[in-house]
């Protein structure tokens, strides 16, 4: 298996598969990969320029699988190459880009092209994909944040990812269902306030998050993606997107051209970065409502995932790498056999892969807890 | 008479002064000169670049006497060409570097050029220096803000001057005294709420605003000004400060070199211009204590004034201006006679100097309401 950047997702993916397989770590930073191999001696490591598609396709030629972690921005390009050199792929890049587009390449180059494997978009998808068999699904819901354990002043918030990437989802307007019909409301709008058993009262509103769903799920009538962040935190992301800090729109200041998101980004970076060894955790609440058997009946699962500090791994990397791992296995075993652009939903569906995901992420102290009912 | 600077509150001088005197309005932009000439014709008016030292002691040779009105970051050498040029001036341009520089300079050319003689620096030290000479000073506290009427998120603030020099309150650290020691605190430190009768409860906070009578007032060992907003509004200037936007540091962004200070002025200057006839208020409260005849005695000055919509003028160009229009008539009438730098302290301590500018105030509709109390 060769793993595509060694990020804090690709470097925890890479470490998770080399228990039972033979792993190599590719990133353009050779000092990246010097951290990682103090860590992972197991690992084989390759320095690799992926936007050089002669060296990918030429890198990724030896392997049996490709995970690509690479930036969001390189992401459409990169799995453009993978697949057209033949190779089967889990993605966790992200990309903006609609991947349907590489759908033909794939089936044509016979290639399985798993996308957006991670946490959310990922195991949100997988498991309304798999509910989506067993009801007549009219709501689904998915609540998800990364953040950190200890709050700071003034934005209680640590980014697991690039600021320009985060900045992104306080910016990117969200396309949601409601009542049958795509309806596209600004990011941060319609803010709630939502309890957690274990960090208490969050605040929830609306983000670009459901992605392939609009697509693969057009008889569901009402969905919704929100991300979480501690509560008022996001008036200052608010001010600070109103007054045009965020925008891309060039302005000139002492006679030089600028976009102001460029220099929030540079300013928000050191403000926003994960310490080494800073606790942080995931959360997120799936909530699927819809009628069975007759009946009304609502699903809820709940994960909540913490840093690890015996093995030095963000809770951001467990949730999403684990996820991605998973779907690994299930390709490599076998299990799965689909080809052409996979959404994480279309895994979901099968009710083994399902089980198969749930229990790999069990192993890895990773739950998912389901609570029913029926109404 | 000639007024230097045509902004907000040179224009409402020099209009002013027109209705007794012959006057003569400079500034640099035609324009501008162009648009006052509309509201009032009996004007003269002359462009002028005060930067040019020979244009300038050229312009003002004519003229009885001086009122600079100029940004501040021309004030202090503006002021060194008018005293060179042997004639009299009050300045409202409130530039950060000493005066008393200049005094001698004044003192050689026989000339009295006052300072800082708007409302605050102004009209607050002109009530210290009257009660200085009449009871023993202990405690001084002036308390001021500029605001509009009408509060919209996210600032609930309109920049009656330029958006940088706004943001230098919010970051230059304030100086004030505590038990006889000048002490250094942030600015926006020590927030508190206090209540006005008109406006309902501000926040105060320190800001650097003491200036001369640091120097002036040796003997009272507790002042401090502090500026006053609209509850809460000052979280987003904190967090502006804290993550960098004010910082007159550059940074590379994109590969240019720019102060971020420089784009948040930018940014900020739309969102905190003041609208053609928007409305807006003054509030100050001056709290002065100590001892008078052998017991504990307080006074308070009340100062609310308001955007005047008869004469389209604001509250700040009218509390501000007219404080200097009167200061020009202490001169011309004869009263004052000092000579070198006058700091507005020394104006006040004269008290029939005193009761002819709250005289001159009132007679335009700004009051500094007075109240006593023994303890």
């Amino acid at each position: 298996i060769i793993v595509l950047g060694g990020g804090m997702v690709g470097s925890a993916m890479a470490i998770d598969l080399a228990q039972k397989h033979q792993v190599t770590l590719a990133d353009y930073n050779k000092e990246v990969l010097g951290r990682i191999r103090l860590r992972c001696p197991d690992l084989a490591f390759t320095q690799l320029d992926v936007t050089n598609t002669r060296a990918l396709q030429n890198a990724v030629s030896d392997f049996d699988l490709v995970l690509c972690a690479v930036p969001g921005y390189l992401g459409f390009e990169t799995m453009r190459s993978i697949i057209d050199a033949g190779k089967d792929v889990v993605d966790i890049s992200f990309f903006s880009e609609n991947a349907l587009e590489l759908d033909a390449l794939a089936k044509k180059r016979d290639v399985t092209a798993i996308v957006d494997c991670g946490v959310a978009p990922g195991m949100g998808n997988i498991i309304l994909g798999y509910q989506n068999e067993r009801m007549k699904v009219t709501d689904f819901e998915c609540l998800v944040g990364g953040l950190p354990k200890v709050k700071k002043w003034p934005f209680a918030y640590k980014a697991p990812f690039s600021p320009v990437d985060v900045i992104e989802e306080y910016t990117r307007p969200a396309r949601l269902k409601e009542n049958g019909k795509v309806v596209i409301k600004p990011a941060l709008s319609e803010m709630e306030l939502v309890d957690f058993k274990e960090v208490g009262t969050l605040e929830e509103w609306n983000s670009d998050g459901l992605r392939s769903l609009l697509a693969t799920m057009p008889h569901i009538p009402n969905m919704v993606e929100k991300t979480l962040r501690y509560p008022g935190s996001m008036e200052f992301m608010k001010m600070l997107r109103y007054a045009g800090f965020f925008s891309e729109k060039e302005i000139t200041v002492d006679g030089k051209k600028i976009k102001p998101v460029d220099v929030a980004a540079k300013l928000l970076l050191p403000a926003w970065q994960l310490e080494e060894g800073e606790e942080e955790y995931t959360v997120m609440r799936v909530t699927i409502q819809g009628v069975k058997n007759a009946k009304a009946h609502k699903i809820v699962y709940d994960l909540y995932d913490t840093y690890s500090p015996e093995t030095n791994t963000s809770s951001m990397a467990r949730t999403t790498g684990y996820t991605c791992t998973g779907a690994a296995q299930l390709l490599l075993s076998g299990r799965f056999t689909g080809k052409g652009i996979i959404a994480p939903e279309m895994l979901g569906a099968n009710g083994s892969c399902f089980q198969f995901l749930l229990k790999h992420l069990k192993e890895r102290n990773v739950f998912y807890k389901r609570s029913a009912s029926d109404g």
